[in-house]
């Protein structure tokens, strides 16, 4: 048994409509004077970035702007980054403007800042990263991802074709500043995947297996469910349950995209703790499969991942039955708990995403190979609270086929 | 109305039974060499610093302990401590041990090491320090002021006889490090009255005036009910309901102790964004007639002050007297509400706590001049749900009485 957990938090969270007025007081108890931005076409394209340039050059701040992020961003593309940044005078802090991806990129420059060297340097092993990083202000322009409170970037590994992942809480931007008002204006596909993403992160975190019981005698970056992270992760469940069809279906809605941001943040701060569990573990090989975005592959797999941990987790499931609505009536409390599969799978349909696997393109007999690559996943597979085997796997894959 | 809120936090929580071992791992983090503990003689005498010290020796640290912190620090005191501090070769990282008293000297230490000054220096301006505070890890051995991971620390002014606060976001450790078998010994008096005091903290965060609702245009340490603060204050009332009678009755209960410094850690993060309210304004001027601990006050004021909002939080009570596990039976939602009062009414009486004023010396004559002197502590009144006046203070200061 476990008996001691670790929670780490980004030490300044910034939230609200018109918090990005907030930032020249966020960059004064940094003692920024030179910043560096990075963030891509789309968000300069929709007048985002100039939201920010406009406060920076308004306070007096000297400003360069990276915009070439991409999704998923290569290592190419972070070296790039990397040296444009330190092709200048100097940067005291760096701003992260975007999805997941300009954030995470801008986590890796801010390691490189710091510390030099290369991308590949800080793959795959635990302790590569050897302290803080260079101040980083994570500015979130979608609301599912979580990466602005998170230790982990992920880049493109080109050359062997495989996304890989840098984690360490050093990674966790020094601020998060969220602003409703700079998600409005993404598209209704695009907030249903990264807000489905959002609620993966908050029941994988919430219905991990209880840090006390994951087996590994190291110390982990996820830990398995924590009390701290299940008082965020169940709050973040009430919020994205009650608000995202609404955002998907209402995009100007400010106040469903302010409890969105909230929800996707609140998932950030209990999985990047707790950690998730077998929906991001078989999202990963399906990944190679299907054209899908993350979130869309989480999002579909969840209810059925729910469905299949529903023994387990009883309790907690009747909790998130409740944080979408629903009344025990005359339902056991075994249908209970399973009605939060259920409300899930409605919301997937209320969003107009896929809850099949057949319609996103994988083959029927693809699933024991999707299987097989999940299972060796451990530290995402051990957090979750049954204990998955190659026929239990496949049958779950089945019901989501 | 306000839009925005900042949530801060400490970045790095390590908690469990036997986290004390983690203690290496936190300052390899630090990467520190050189430790300056700063405790207090009980908790050297109890053994604990010991605990503490084993592990310094254990893995190389060169460590100087300062022993002499006393109860809510004097001036002189903390210009003691610093100055030992200072003729020491080097310290790389400050361990505050023991209750708040011990942590928030290591604070002011922290400070005074990094910018040097007088204390008096940073005393009730905003924005008086300048930045991050040396490295400190607090370990509490007390469950209740939360100042392992605060903005504040209170000194005493001897000179003016007055308590004063430093507050700063800056002021918060870097590690907060919570291992509940240091709690064990507590005697039953001091569990009760910090116990009590961290359920303070809770309600008064999680009832506070929403922050949206605020009346003040300036940037706020104290900032109301925030949707972050109002889950973990929420989850701290839980535990406490369910523990702290168990902790004070029965102090070897190692499951009880856990409950009660998580519900201590989750209300002083909660509290120390959201602030406190009225039963913590009404407390310092009782302070001034009483020779009773704080928690003391605070606690005993604490079932009056929730009588007195109840018709403002009416929701939120219930979901106080749910977290102490009332049902709503027959109850109209009002009477449900009021039964959160009642619930923490009984609790003192439980661990065997005064329930009024009449009981700890404060005389009747008194109680008009109280609530005159509570009236204007703005950054507690402001944040209370109903809006004081003297009359209806007056009022409430008598059927404490
Ligand atoms: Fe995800
Ligand atoms: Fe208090």
């Amino acid at each position: 048994m476990r008996n001691t957990w670790e929670y780490f938090s980004t030490e300044n969270i910034i939230f609200g409509n018109g918090a990005i007025t907030r930032l020249d007081g966020a960059l004064k108890r940094l003692k920024a004077k030179n910043v560096f931005v990075i963030t891509d076409r789309g968000v300069a394209q929709a007048g985002i970035l100039a939201k920010v340039t406009e406060q920076l050059d308004l306070h007096g701040y000297q400003t360069v702007v990276y915009d070439k992020a991409i999704p998923e961003p290569p290592i190419e593309s972070v070296v790039e980054a990397y040296e444009f940044a330190k092709s200048q005078m100097k940067t005291d802090v760096i701003i992260g403007l975007g999805g997941g991806s300009s954030i995470d990129l801008a986590k890796v420059v801010a390691l490189l800042m710091e510390y030099g060297g290369h991308p590949t340097d800080y793959f795959g092993g635990e302790n590569l990263v050897p302290g803080p990083i260079a101040p980083l202000i994570a500015i979130p322009t979608t609301a599912g991802t979580g990466s602005e409170v998170t230790s982990v970037a992920v880049v493109t590994d080109t050359e062997n074709n495989i996304k890989v992942g840098i984690s360490d809480n050093f990674l966790r931007p020094a601020v998060a500043l969220l602003d409703p008002e700079l998600t409005v204006g993404l598209p209704p596909y695009v907030t249903a995947c990264s807000g489905i993403d959002a609620l993966s992160h908050a029941v994988e975190a919430y219905t991990a297996k209880d840090f006390r019981y994951i087996q590994s005698k190291e110390k982990l970056l996820f830990q398995g469910s924590l009390p701290i992270t299940d008082a965020l992760a169940l709050q973040a469940i009430e919020l994205i349950a009650g608000n995202l069809a609404v955002a998907v279906q209402q995009g100007s809605n400010l106040e469903a995209r302010g409890n969105m941001l909230l929800g996707s943040l609140l998932a950030g701060l209990a999985f990047s703790n707790a950690g998730t569990a077998l929906a991001h573990a078989l999202a990963y090989p399906i990944g190679g499969k299907a054209k899908s975005p993350h979130g869309e592959l989480t999002g579909l797999l969840l209810p059925y991942v729910m469905k299949y941990n529903t023994a387990t987790e009883q309790d907690k499931m009747v909790k998130i039955a409740q944080a979408f609505g629903i009344e025990q009536g005359s339902k056991t409390t075994r249908e209970y708990a399973e009605a939060a599969s259920e409300a899930v799978l409605q919301l997937l349909k209320d969003i107009n995403l896929p809850t099949k696997l057949s319609e996103i393109g994988v083959k029927e007999e693809d699933l024991e190979s999707i299987a097989e690559k999940a299972l060796p996943i451990e530290r995402l597979v051990r957090n979750n609270p049954r204990v998955p085997n190659q026929a239990s796997l496949v049958e779950l894959l089945k019901q989501a086929y």
